[in-house]
Formats: C-alpha cells, sequence, structure tokens
C-alpha cells in the first residue's frame, strides 16, 4: 500500500441549512460523512463553530489515515483571499475570511474554501460524469441556478473567483425581473421559485393535471420535485413545462459554448435530475443556439454524483 | 540600438477585399505598409497568392531590418492546426491550412495565423485602449458581431480556437432569425446589415429624420455610418436608435462578464466609432446585466487603434 493509499482529504459543504462534511479517499470515495446543523440564522460566529464540529467530528472518525487538507464548498463568491462574500442563505456573512478563521483550529492542515457550484464541478471533472472531459460548464440546477467551468481538467475561476453565474445569462432582455435586479435573467425563468410560479399558473388553467392532484390540490405546494413526478406518470402539462424549461435553459447554455467554445455541460441539482426529458431538451436547444462548427459535438449529460458532489468537489479542492 | 529594436514582425490583415500588410515594430509603429486586392472571387490559390505578393512587397521595403515572423488575421474560426474554416466573406474557403501554404516561399520566417477578431483584441492588449486591463473582452462591431477575449493579457483561444463567437449569444430566444438559424442573436440585431433594415423601418415612420436626409431620399443607402452621422448633428431618430443598438449590445456583454468573471469591454469596428452615445449606453446595459458585485467595475471603452488594428494584431501573434 503506498502512503498516498492513506492520504485522505476532508470535504465540507457549507449550506443554509446543514454543514455536510465527509472523509474522501484520492478516488473519491466517501469513507465516512456526517451532517449537522448549520444554525444560519444565528450569524457566522455560531455557523463556523458548526463547521468545526463538524470537520472535527471526521477527524474523531479517521482511523488514523493521514488528512492532507480540508476543503470547504460554500454559497456565494468566494475571493481570491478565500473571503466568503454575500451567500445568499447565510444570515450577516458580508465578507468572512472562513479558511483563516478555522485555520486556529486545525493549526497543522491547509484549508481551502471555494464557492460551491466550483466544487461541484470540480466533483464532476475528478470523479463524475465530466471525468472523460476536459473542458465543460458544469449547471446546478436547484433554487437557482448556477455554474462551474472546468478548462483543462482545471477550474476556471476568473480573474476575480466570480466564473460561472450562468444563471444571471439574460435570455428576454425585455423578459421577467429577476431578483438581481436585471431582466430576464434564466434563473427568473426556470430557478426553483420563478418556475413553480410559472407553473401554478399553468396548472389553473389547466387543473386536470397530475401535478395538481400529486399536491393534493394546493397550490401552494407546487415545485419542480411534483412537476417530474407527473411527467415521469406521463403527464402532458409537466411534460411541456419541463421541455419548455430545459429548452430556456439551453438558450443560455449556448451563449457560454459560442463564448468559450465549449461542447460538454454536465447537469446537476434537483431539477435536472428530473432525467432524459429535461436532459434532451436541454442539449437540442443548446444545439439550435450554437454555430455550426460546434453543433455536432454538443453534449448534455446528467450528473450522476447526486447529493454527495458538495463533499466530493470541497475534498477535490485539495486532493 | 539593442538587436531587438530591430526585430519587426509582419503583420497581415485578410479581409474578402483587400489584403494590407505592415512592417510592425515591438512597440507598435508601423514603419511601412501596403494594400492588395485579395481577389477572393477567384478562389484560394489566387487570394493566397495575393497574400503572398503583399507580404514580399513588404520584405521588399524592409530596409533590411531582421523580420522575426509573420502574423495573419484571417476571417473564419482558425482552428489549432492553423486551417483556415469557412470564412464567410472568401469564396470556396472550406479549410485552407494558410500558414504551411505560404512556409515554402518565405522558409526561414516562422508564420502564424489567427481569426482576425483574436488579432484585433491582441492588438487591443500590446498597443491600444486594452493596454492597462489584463483582462477583457474585445468586441468588433461591423458587418458581424465578434470578439476577441483577453485574459492574464494573452488571447483565450477555448479548446478548438473558435472563443469569442459572442455576436451569436441570443438576447431573446424568440426573437428574430439570425442568418446561423438560431432566434435573437445580438448580430441579428445591430450587426451592419440588420441595424440597416431596422432603421428602415424606423425612418418610414418618422421620415422628417436627418437620415433620410443624409442618403438623399434613398432608403436602400441607409446604413450605420449615416446613423452616426446623423446622431452627430443631434438627430433625435438616430440618437434613439444608436442607444437603443448599444443597449442590446450590452446585453450580450453583461452575459460574458456574469460568465467569464470581466469587467472591460473594449469596443472596436465601424458602428462603435459613433463615439460616446453608443459607449455609454453600451456601459450601462453591461451594469444594468452584471451582477452586483461586478457593476461598479464595469468598464465599456472605445478601440483607438481604427483601420490598423488589424495589421497590428496580426503582427502581435509573433512579437
Amino acid at each position: 500500500m503506498s502512503t498516498t493509499d492513506n492520504a485522505f482529504a476532508i470535504g465540507v459543504d457549507l449550506g443554509g441549512t446543514t454543514v455536510k462534511s465527509g472523509l474522501v479517499s484520492p478516488t473519491g470515495e466517501i469513507k465516512y460523512h456526517n451532517k449537522f446543523d448549520s444554525k444560519s440564522e444565528q450569524g457566522p460566529d455560531t455557523t463556523i463553530e458548526q463547521i468545526a464540529l463538524s470537520i472535527q467530528d471526521v477527524l474523531d472518525h479517521g482511523n488514523g489515515g493521514a488528512v492532507i487538507g480540508i476543503g470547504i464548498g460554500a454559497p456565494g463568491v468566494v475571493d481570491n483571499n478565500g473571503y466568503v462574500k454575500a451567500p445568499p442563505n447565510l444570515a450577516r456573512w458580508d465578507a468572512i475570511p472562513l479558511a483563516r478563521k478555522l485555520q486556529k483550529q486545525f493549526g497543522g492542515v491547509s484549508i481551502n474554501v471555494e464557492n460551491d457550484a466550483n466544487c461541484a464541478a470540480i466533483a464532476e471533472s475528478k470523479f463524475g460524469a465530466g471525468k472523460e472531459y476536459s473542458d465543460f460548464l458544469f449547471i446546478i440546477w436547484g433554487t437557482g441556478i448556477g455554474g462551474g467551468i472546468i478548462l483543462n481538467r482545471k477550474l476556471y475561476r476568473g480573474p476575480s473567483g466570480g466564473a460561472g453565474e450562468v444563471g444571471h445569462i439574460s435570455i428576454d432582455y425585455d423578459g421577467p425581473l429577476c431578483g438581481c435586479g436585471a431582466r430576464g435573467c434564466v434563473e427568473a425563468y426556470i430557478g426553483q421559485k420563478y418556475l413553480s410560479q410559472r407553473t401554478v399558473e399553468k396548472v389553473k388553467a389547466q387543473p386536470s393535471s397530475l401535478i395538481l392532484k400529486l399536491v393534493g390540490g394546493d397550490y401552494g405546494k407546487i415545485e419542480p420535485v411534483y412537476i417530474s413526478k407527473a411527467a415521469e406518470a406521463g403527464d402532458e402539462l409537466a411534460r411541456s413545462i419541463l421541455t419548455e424549461a430545459g429548452t430556456l435553459l439551453g438558450v443560455a447554455i449556448g451563449a457560454v459554448m459560442n463564448t468559450m467554445d465549449l461542447r460538454v455541460s454536465v447537469l446537476g441539482g434537483g431539477v435536472s435530475a428530473a432525467g432524459d426529458l429535461v436532459t434532451n431538451a436541454v442539449q437540442d436547444s443548446v444545439r439550435a443556439h450554437v454555430l455550426k462548427p460546434l453543433r455536432d459535438d454538443i453534449r448534455v449529460i446528467q450528473s450522476r454524483l447526486g447529493n454527495n458532489a458538495g463533499i466530493l468537489g470541497a475534498a477535490g479542492l485539495v486532493l
């Protein structure tokens, strides 16, 4: 057994609700993992304590293997100095030097922090569907639409670490207002909240849809998971809603492909898990929106890492 | 005088109508330049002969200075093997290994070929408005909308050399059909032909506009240069047309900024020469379409290299 077989990394997936940490082998096996409440409503100091507890718990279960580093995936922009800036679901985090704050407690081990969508892109590149592609765009389709760009098997962070904000590509300059203040951002069409709202309107016009049965007639409960379930069961309205959403996402992905000369996109996040219907709609739309030399090579594929992508990608920062 | 002061490059700007070549110093001075007919209607062999004549003419006027290399800016995609692929205004150029074809005649000197918009971006980075920025998006706004991306003072070509096709970013998924086959490409709104067509419709509804006077009442002659002239003279319709065009361009540039984490865009090409009115409209629009952390740093500036950008950028390939 070589020494590197023992060289594990700790990956930390920080979210608004939970902190998840895992002990990850160089080949992407999660040997142990846990889940802590992030207590984000209590502000950064408490959340940082929760992160520390979660990391310590992994160290305590490490069975003596060497830990070569700790990677943390955090929401928000992570700048070149390791400051986590204005993460949407963490209260009062204006700009927190997260690695530095944790370094005291875990003195001997290097700590790296990166944006969570970027971490998930790294996970796809090292361990997932992106493994066989040296260049691709990763998309996380959930509450919002995030992205991470892999060039030559490395993360492209951009000059200040803010790259990959593909959810705020406008696909209609005269479109609906997005939470960010701009018009027609693709997120304002297909981010979870917006997609749910749009679906409510459509179900009201077509209340025979299975979607309404699945939420027990309660319009307020309509969200992507039920649209997906209804689509799987063959509901025509649900299928058309997901196809349209995939088509709209493809317009934004096409913009990235034309700009950066990319061909492959890996889709992750809850909505994309709806499967081939969505993946194919996105792929058809990307093909229709890129220049001819790219068209035949366009591939849109689904992530297979699921909930582990966060831990794996964070560990990938140091592996 | 050091030896490098004598180390000139030859820059060749290949277009559908003319081949222009120049002898360029390391500081971007054009010591001599010429212009030949590209005879593009006679096919690639004839055009390649014209390029060779143009290069030889520069060599003949070189006054004995050492030529360290020849750079050629060509329309179309230039792939990683130096093949010029399907340039829009050159007849029957499916895929021509341009450097290799010229190498026989200019054996001792290295020849590099790059896409013309990418060359112009290099010119801005080395000698022009982009000199003080390590990362920016260059836009050429003429017949079409092209782009070149400079990252860390180097050209970003993308995995296969096709990067920067920002003219085909869709700014309305349900917009007008572009020549490329997609809907809503920004080029289909503001490329020279499309902008002229849109202006004709507007002038018909408002024939008192100075634009119509400038073309002697001939709608068929309406093109951007007259819109710019009318705008300069204060014509309200012309000003609103250019402001709208700049605003639309800003939507596409915003998509690139959000994706690649860029802040600066340099505008070149005939239409952008209209001046502050256009530049400011683009800048306001980019600011409105990027995420907050980028907003204050957004700068849209005008190229000052003019017609020499092609020769300078091509020379920049080897300098």
